[in-house]
């Protein structure tokens, strides 16, 4: 952490804050010349908030060295983590995990075929919303406690393990019975008693990044589920909020690098949510998993023209078909990459 | 609504969408010409959601004429909504509410301390956190049901109305019988279970604006409260995401004009997270108020160098007192200029 | 300047580092502990490059300390400039400076009209532009030339001084001749050799945010404008690129204080551009008074609805005859705040 | 064109604008019913602006059907433009462009290295500053017309055809002599005058998105250059500028398919600029390529610990020579698929 002064800042200020921060394991240095004075922290500064030193009129600005998130950093936990299912279904560690299925589960008919097309493409997730956040309140809301029941039936009959969005703790203990992954949704991302929660339910945990959250911020979401000790989380990009109007949102796939490089969790990508847009689908996945992503989230509809929920942005289990074909192909040449990040850049080390 | 046909669309598929559409009370007329084929919709159009018909691939786009929301629109409910409390507090009709207070209880002297200082100055409302959303799971999470119970008491002893934020929905009860107005705060504002919930306590709900919510989409989370029908709702713009990083977020001020215009609800606004530091309050609570606001929500702190939480952007009472005075000269000015919204433009009207 | 290193940086690469960023007047300080490695920079820094530091691999991070742009800080230069023009018109200084004017001058006698209707209701600059950017290749480009001419007889026949705006290099020596204070629009903000060509001419700059540019990127380009040593700037916010499509753009007062706080130059605000909404005008330029600004410019059009330009964002005479008699009175409730910025926090600080 | 009226429109007033409207070749209907009311456009509006029609108050929102751009869309130019220039080196049509080189050029050996380097591993056109636009005035701004003349020298040795910015008027006629493609940054894309200019020197255009530029105002750019009749346009995606910072910009790739669809000129990607460090180039080239670009732009540096710009995004020769042999794997995948953009979604169509 650096503390930056104020020119005016009075020796008796500084002797104050100086007292606050010194404490043992924390190295506090002064830098000055020419106006510019400054605290330089070393150690373990993770007790200091830089709040708490923000509050001092007489601090210019604070700027924090070590990253705001421990658990889901790379840093104390260099390794790939791998999310691995009681039923052996795997996300990360170098097999392409594909999550498909409607938006919305509609009927025993629809989720079951749908779940039967997606796994004959290669999909080893069903997808599927029970609860659905929507924008109005006049919109279809989602089945409800019925949808998880058409999702367990067709996990029984296809074997695909399911992933299936929460939207309020009084859902937990039936979530951690049915659910295979839980989902929270990216208007949910900073939802802190929910993600509390669902972090003690010892199921992996499927987090979406909210529509104006930095990196950063899904980070530290995730040590609030890590936290409780008993979980794994897997990342997932779904576009953020800009100014471009052509697409729902902006897929930002550069967070897929971003993220791998700054934590150790498995990241999938939305390209449905990501672009709102069925055609846009099939390009914004094969450039996901040709950015280095673990899986892929894919709204599929055997209708999409009769969906009762996000048509215009899902796939025919057709398309998904074909699709499926060119990421295996996709993938294969990612994979033999394997060693990608932190590559080095200088000539030596290239060599 | 209108819908815009793909120039490929056959006389088959739009005669499906045609029969999809038709129904009581709507009226539905081709335009066509050049390339161009749309349909425009007039009448009932509730029962059409834009989705369902985007789900056909022949169409295009779909513009919705009509406002997404209803209960919070200005639209079937033109007059100004005072919200008032059973102690006879107001807030819209003409006076200014100042809703003031630290961003935490910390203790019973804290809380004492501050509330008898703001009201001294001329705050009507007394604010404090109990349960506080923080982005770290490291920072300080609030006194929970300990802070209510402070907050109870600053009001018996102060007289002041209390405004506080709710975070989960397992706290409805003590929230319906110990707070006067109930607040959702900005990362809530589409945590639609909890608006829900939140809209049956018969208390008014003062709901921020989130970080990256359009003003339509606050409208729509305000008719999720509305529509259990005993409720009340001040809407809080706060502040919205972009690039700029010099304040914390960018105080969307002509948010409040655009509120007036279409909604029938007060608005306040809160300067202290809108700017992120506190020598922004000052002047962003003049603009505030000068741009229309029915009122403002203030972060005061006695020490602010040693609060727990937003000490940076934290006024004193002094700083407190002395803006107010400023701040009742600007009101009193646009007091006079009553009825400014849908003023006319054109040379005739504005005689 | 800080220098964050990367945990794997080796003293073979840092000594490297540490030679290149020693020099005269630099103090170069190593910090380090527990995993954190970094130099702290302090004394004229300036001929470092937080680039050139960047370039190395091992390096994590650099923040700079010092501010970006010299000329237009406050730093150096602490008292308030005021940019007064031959013919005695001041913008700065406690009198509030209020340029109005058509967006585009169409003719003689709309130019005429409006200039004589704007200076009897209080405004004491002429805006209209006669070189317009437009998005589309097929709107109205401007009258050019004759523009400036009409200008002109608007200026002879009322008084005012002429805000015009320039868009090429080409234009440079009329624009020294005949316009009073040069305008560069919001999209020309990060032109360089525009800003540097302007900045030798001798005359004052009104210089407009670009859509996508952060404050500091805004007094970067002041700092072009003002190398040239002849000149001085207005800085005009005029509105940000968001997601929020309610209004055109997102006017970001906030930036007021923020650039009085950093810079010593004039700030005024285009409601107008601001909003693109000619009934959001009348209170964001109260807002605009009451956040501190030093001046307003306003789109007025006598026949808004037959503009060639902008109508929608344009307010007739009459109403902005109404709204300066407002306008007059806000400012001077804001006058007697004159010490405002710099305003203490603290109990003793505030008494 | 739709034409959304306020309820409280009069018949005289509508009247005056049907008129307004109503000319040869365009059909007018109205719609209306239960409050709404609106005008439907077809035929050939391009006469009609919809600003003309918003000046108008009893007008509430006007919404545009067809694409604000012509020239560049693929309405009236199905085919996909490929642009070839007199030495045979082309850029769209299926085989991939790649445009490497330093940030700025430096010196004849730098660029001459660089230059044979690039070309070993495959890139078919060269790039290289000579001039330079930087946000401050203190940073390296390029070695202008000396930079330019070394770039000849590099393609005598080389062939690689040479791709520079220019970012002044005055240099056309030394850019139309010298250059193979002229390029138009991104902080110039709306630099109107410039554009004009450049499309008409019988030059291809390398147009850059602008960090807050919508597609379709960058295809409105386009527009700009193609005007002048002479000329042929590539789209550069680098990245826009949202609230995120962990990297430089937000690389929109999903901007590729977008502009694939709606316009027919060749698109490429820079992902040194989107993404601004080195080590995301690599997944987001392969990305880009992924998702269909028609080419790339990387910054190749051999020193890059040394470049006077932008080092910190430039990757080494050798690691561009192994991204390079990837690219073409992942290109010749991409190939295969190529009737990709307009497939259909439905059972039947997909079969």
């Amino acid at each position: 952490m650096i503390v930056i002064l104020k020119p005016e800042a009075t020796e008796a200020q500084t002797d104050v804050l100086r007292k606050e921060i010194t404490r043992e394991g924390v190295i506090v240095q002064e830098i000055r010349g020419d106006g510019t004075r400054m605290f330089g922290l070393a150690g373990n500064t993770s007790g200091i908030l830089a709040e708490s030193v923000l509050r001092h009129t007489f601090v210019e600005r604070v700027v924090k060295v070590s990253e705001p998130y421990k658990l889901a950093g790379r840093r104390f936990h260099p390794a790939d983590t791998v999310v691995e299912l009681p039923s052996g279904h795997k996300i990360g560690g170098g097999e392409l995990a594909v999550i498909a299925g409607p938006c919305s589960v509609e009927s025993e008919e629809q989720i079951l075929s749908i779940a039967r097309d997606v796994k004959l493409a290669g999909a080893n997730f069903l997808r599927g919303g029970a609860f659905k956040p929507r924008s109005s309140p006049y919109a279809f809301q989602g089945l409800g406690l019925d949808g998880l029941n058409l999702l367990k039936i067709a996990r029984e009959k296809t074997g695909l393990p399911v992933v299936t969005e929460i939207m309020s703790q009084e859902y937990c203990d039936v979530f951690a019975r049915d659910v295979d992954i839980i989902q929270i949704g990216a208007r949910n991302m900073q939802n802190f008693p929910l993600l509390r929660e669902v972090g003690g339910l010892g199921k992996p945990v499927l987090l979406k990044r909210g529509a104006s959250c930095t990196i950063d911020e899904m980070l530290q979401a995730a040590d609030y589920v890590l936290g409780r000790g008993k979980n794994s989380v897997i990342l997932c990009e779904r576009g953020i909020r800009t100014f471009e109007t052509a697409t729902r949102n902006t897929l930002d796939l550069s967070a897929v690098p971003v993220l791998k490089k700054r934590s150790h969790l498995p990241v999938v990508v939305d390209p449905s949510h990501g672009t709102g847009h069925w055609d846009l689908v099939w390009p914004m996945a094969m450039a996901a998993v040709a950015a280095g992503a673990d899986g892929l989230m894919i709204e599929v509809h055997d209708r999409p023209e009769q969906a009762l929920c996000d048509g215009q942005q899902s796939i025919t289990p057709l398309l998904f078909d074909r699709m499926m074909q060119k990421i295996k192909t996709i993938h294969d040449v990612m994979r033999e990459d394997g060693e990608r990040y932190g590559r080095k850049r200088t000539t030596d080390d290239a060599a």
